[in-house]
């Protein structure tokens, strides 16, 4: 049978009892799609930051350069610095392997709440397509004249033709495989006068190629407000690192699915590994309880293996996912239940 | 009596039909509460950029110099770029008179209707202040190689202690007035490593001088989801130039009031005189039918009123407003109504 390797980093806090129900679900839908998974687990994590003063070995991402995906449950925790959690493991992994699209779903699941009056899920269905490689997170900067008065930082943003071409022409491909057909661009180039200016010609530029795509673009702050009033007009929705941050995390919150959210980290030609995590982080307030929503987790499996090729079986994860919520399967606090993480895990795992 | 000097630019679009009810309110006001207005109005424009080539003349910064307020109605028409308008004359205002105070209420006023499910008046009342003139909005930047494959272009995020200290400073007195005295800062220190993390280090030095303050601070990401999913969470939100732009629009979009939202560019120190304008644009589509919602125009007189002293009087017009939208009084379209900018503008005129 088709085999898939999967490297399988847990890290911290809750990621520790989601990526297990990740993994059962994963395997359920192996056995009834007749594929396999070889997994090789890693401990890296902030624990053995603790241990060993690196969050990975620093041979890291050639230990995982074989595997087809790595499947990551979440990385952080209080006493440990994002500059050394995140930029130790996280962030060395986007960028290593080049996963230059963030992509995130923003569904209103059935059965759950979105915070928003009269919306269903049919109002809410759009992807977020995040560049994830450039942009404002970048490693140009510092700081002058240290403790006076004068003091001041500065810090680069670099958009780049290549960058901006190759997240755009993603967006636009994943919008041709929908209905509707749409692409919105987030932008602030009215503003921000060097950058984003430059990000809406490489836009004008790639929509000449896709005369079938309707395409319209707004300044990221009034964005950011019609995601809140009109959810319902977007489709695709490509922004640049920080842009896609925001837009990613505010389409889940206003499709009330912030808690169970999924995001893939991609190198669309394969040339390294992609990543597959949830959207929410460690959760060092309710770790240890085993009452965290394994839902992302599970979700994100399932887009590591449309990834993977097999749609059918990611297909039939989500379509799970989505009728044990309709049907008022067991479901997490965060969802008004009463059941564990693994309580989720198991009524997934059994119904696919 | 006393006097106050207002300069008044209605510029483009609606703002021509906003800004006369503006006027027409704080002539109410200034006859009940026993002040002057000694108005000098200025004609500054896409319209006169396209007979003159300049959005103000030259010595536009000295002409408003005399005054004690600048009040705006808006600035953009299409044909016209946004470098060309904005940066022509809205901007160098902003930083030209170091009005480095942007303040923005975000508030659910009684019988407007929020986009979120079940939320009240007493749900949604904060201030964003918003840093007005460095951040990400700079002017160092550039491209690179254009045309070819390397192009690429880069800007530059310029953080100083100067502009972070005083912007905090201002958000902190602003909490002292208030009841929760809460003050949240808008940061991504996980991800923007060389500024924001300066921004987080001058936070928590100034909230060492007010202890009666309380504050917490959010990623930008999640801060956007909390404002739809917790807005009774907030009181006094700081962010830079950018974030402050994004919160800044994201707060009225959830308190339903993003049409009729108010803002103040302030110099606290009245060194140079402030500016006051809606949040609102030109509206080119429904520009020249009269019936634009005049209320983020005299919501922004209302604000001018309180710098000037006009405490009284400031108060009168916000209660005014809240009170004629309670009781069912004339409504624009946007809010349901059929009443034009004239009948909205009169209204509150008389009822002040
Ligand atoms: C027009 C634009 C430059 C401006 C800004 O981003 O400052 C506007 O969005 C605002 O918030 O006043
Ligand atoms: C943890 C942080 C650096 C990260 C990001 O901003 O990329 C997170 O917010 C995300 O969206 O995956």
């Amino acid at each position: 049978p088709r085999k898939h390797r999967i490297a399988v980093i847990p890290g911290d806090g809750i990621g520790k009892e989601t990526t297990p129900e990740g993994l059962r679900v994963l395997d359920a839908a192996a056995r009834r799609f007749g594929f396999e998974l070889e997994l090789k687990h890693y401990d890296w994590s902030c624990e053995t930051y603790a241990q060993t003063g690196k969050m990975m070995p620093d041979d890291g991402l050639d230990q995982l350069r074989d595997s087809d995906s790595v499947f990551l449950g979440a990385v952080g925790w209080p006493g440990v610095p994002d500059h050394v959690s995140l930029w130790g493991l996280l962030i060395p992994i986007r960028r290593g392997f080049d996963q230059y699209v963030s992509l995130r779903p923003c569904k209103l699941l059935p059965g759950s709440k979105s915070p928003l009056a009269n919306r269903g899920p049919e109002d809410i269905d759009f992807y977020v397509v995040r560049e994830n490689t450039e942009g404002e997170y970048s490693s140009i900067g510092g700081r002058m004249f240290p403790g006076t008065d004068r003091e001041f930082v500065s810090q680069q943003s670099v958009l780049t033709r290549i960058g901006c071409d190759r997240i755009m022409k993603y967006a636009f491909e994943l919008a041709m495989t929908r209905k509707r057909k749409k692409v919105t661009s987030a932008t602030k180039s009215n503003g921000i006068t060097f950058t984003m200016p430059y990000w809406d010609e490489r836009f004008a530029e790639m929509a000449t190629n896709y005369p079938e795509v309707t395409t319209d673009q707004f300044h990221i702050d009034i964005l950011c407000a019609h995601f809140v009033q009109h959810p319902d007009w977007f489709d695709v929705v490509v922004g640049s690192n920080l842009f896609g941050d925001i837009l990613s995390d505010l389409g889940p919150a206003v499709a009330g699915s912030i808690g169970i959210a999924a995001s893939a980290n991609i190198n669309p030609e394969k040339a390294y590994p992609s990543m597959f995590e949830p959207v929410h982080g460690s959760a060092p307030d309710i770790a240890g309880k085993w009452i965290a929503n394994p839902i992302g987790q599970i979700w994100s499996g399932a887009m590591m293996l449309e990834h993977l090729g097999e749609k059918a079986a990611a297909d039939a994860i989500v379509q799970t996912i989505e009728r044990l919520l309709a049907e008022g399967g067991p479901r997490t606090r965060d969802m008004g239940g009463q059941a564990g993480t693994v309580d989720v895990g198991k009524a997934i795992a059994e119904a696919v």
